[in-house]
């Protein structure tokens, strides 16, 4: 385990969320565990996904995985946003090559009304029992991320019953059966809301609010059928005291509304120039933005893009490092350390 | 067949390209030919999408069907933007449900290198021979509209042997084999180019270049990889006298530098609202923009977003009405009469 001095101050991740001068640009990458890890495919031998998100040891293991390798500035707990779907009664799997497969799934009101209230506590107890596995593990210095998928991308998934590329079937319910909408989208709020407090309860230091699909909307769509659930979402996160990352794709025109929603920080992909995202976003500090792909490029080049990005964030505190999107399978985990230690490096403050 | 009085002027799609004042605000779809349609269905029961597109009387046929049903100012050329790949020397097929696939990929400057220089008039004569069938069936004021898809776009169809998600292999090509980005980006920069070319000798009145999958680029990226290659496709497409339509989705981030590549007309997905792409993109007309999935919603809702759109656009000359992106499968083809519809009579200019 890497082990650093504890110094009785938050974690640096959780300072640079709160705009606080850190001693370098904390860096962690979204989906830092899991499959382009040796030592995650070893443990995927004979166990399912779930069974690791199920098995709070297991899922421990595979946080702390990628920490053993590089001195990443935080954590992010083993788990998937669509966990939360089981206990609300959804039948979930995950298919080779085809990516989560939710059947059958929510395709009007009487679907959505049938969908359980959840005793987050009781039913996701296995993630919040890893973070508390991780968080006894880790020193101080090391932010633990809990997290959970925004009302938009759980209910996406819900209604196509799993990835999509157009969507049909979730604007579909949106434009044309407001109630069901609402009663899906109310429901998830209220379970994700309180997922993200017991996270935090259980010692998640930070947590993120994972809308990955929402670049599938325009900003009117946006405003009138997913910031409210998204709001209420991060006011509940928020009130927990520890720091909210509010994390989207393709959002260029969305980052207005978004920073409107809430979350103490915006993550923003690579399609946007940090520093014109950073503009946007008002007194909001920023996450990103490294295109996930360009661990695949020469180490010169890929040197070149992590340090444009430190320039563009101009060593104003606030900037928390990370890929736009998450780590694909076949990344080199080498190309991770090597963007860990440039950051650290290159950021470092007097 | 729709006909109309032959007034002697330019289609009003050309006119409206041209930033000229127009009776109304032209409107087609992408994808206006296929599948939603039934009569297309019916087609496709005894002939491959390849079959149709070999067949010049087929894809007449086939690019004609829609104007029977609905009065849109434009018809596109039933073809796909991967034929050229074929003549090129590569294996293309359609799977059921997976779309293209090319196999072997191209992965190396061996394999782009291996590529053939193609006689566009004698590879792609099929196409060639629909328009002219198009174009000699079509009343003077319905404009034929031809096409080809954007080097990047080819490219990464070529690179990942398919449809993608995040580009991996087509970024790993850019960033760390440039000879063989460049070689494979000229080869298929030179065959569009005389492929547009062809296109309008053969009676086409306006081209559109599709570079559907460009939004998964940052600007910088663009501007490095892709505008110098795009850039010569558009002025060879330019060079012909018909307008020429620059589109590609998600690209919220990259429309001065689309607009920087070339292009009368620049096309906008529902992303970008489209009174402030426009005023992104100088003295370019526009294209776009609704989502093809409100095409879904009630009418109610469709024609309070149709018309949304045409305010957005204040009556301004050099608008074509279009969707985002193509129309998807289950669409209602009198949902589609419904906007054409209402885009002419909202729009109708004394």
């Amino acid at each position: 385990m890497v082990v650093s001095g504890r110094n009785g101050a938050a974690p640096v991740l959780v300072r640079a969320a709160r705009g606080e001068k850190t001693p370098h640009t904390p860096v962690w990458f979204m989906r830092q565990a899991g499959r382009y890890l040796p030592e995650y495919r070893a443990i995927r031998e004979t166990h399912s996904l779930l069974e690791i998100c199920a098995r709070p040891e297991l899922a421990a293991e595979v946080t702390l995985q990628p920490l053993r390798r590089f001195a990443a500035d935080a954590a992010i707990i083993f788990a998937d946003i669509l966990l939360p779907v089981i206990p609300m009664g959804l039948s979930l799997r995950f298919a080779a090559g085809e990516g989560p497969v939710i059947d059958p799934p929510v395709r009007d009101a009487a679907g959505a009304r049938a969908l359980s209230a959840v005793d987050v506590d009781d039913a996701l107890a296995s993630t919040l029992d890893a973070i508390r596995l991780v968080r006894g593990e880790l020193d101080a210095e090391t932010a633990v991320v809990g997290f959970a998928g925004a009302p938009f991308t759980i209910a996406s998934y819900m209604i196509e019953g799993g990835a999509s590329r157009s969507f049909v079937e979730t604007k579909r319910m949106m434009y044309s059966d407001p109630e069901a909408w609402d009663t899906l989208m109310r429901r998830i709020t209220s379970t994700v809301a309180g997922f993200l407090a017991a996270q935090v309860r259980a010692g998640a230091d930070v947590v993120q609010v994972f809308d990955s699909w929402v670049g599938a909307l325009s900003p009117d769509d946006y405003r009138r059928y997913v910031l409210p659930y998204s709001s209420e979402v991060l006011r509940a996160a928020e009130a927990t005291g520890a720091p909210v990352i509010h994390f989207g794709a393709g959002t260029a025109t969305l980052l207005e509304l978004m920073t409107e929603a809430g979350g103490d920080v915006i993550g923003l992909d690579w399609r946007v120039p940090l520093n014109e995202g950073w503009a946007r976003i008002g007194g909001c500090a920023v996450q990103g933005n490294l295109d996930p792909i360009a661990l695949f490029a020469p180490r010169d080049e890929l040197a070149r893009r992590v340090d444009d990005i430190l320039a563009r964030a101009g060593n104003r505190p606030g900037h928390l490092f990370n890929v736009g999107h998450g780590l694909v399978p076949n990344t080199d985990p080498a190309a991770v350390r090597f963007v860990v230690d440039r950051v650290h490096e290159r950021s470092a403050r007097q």
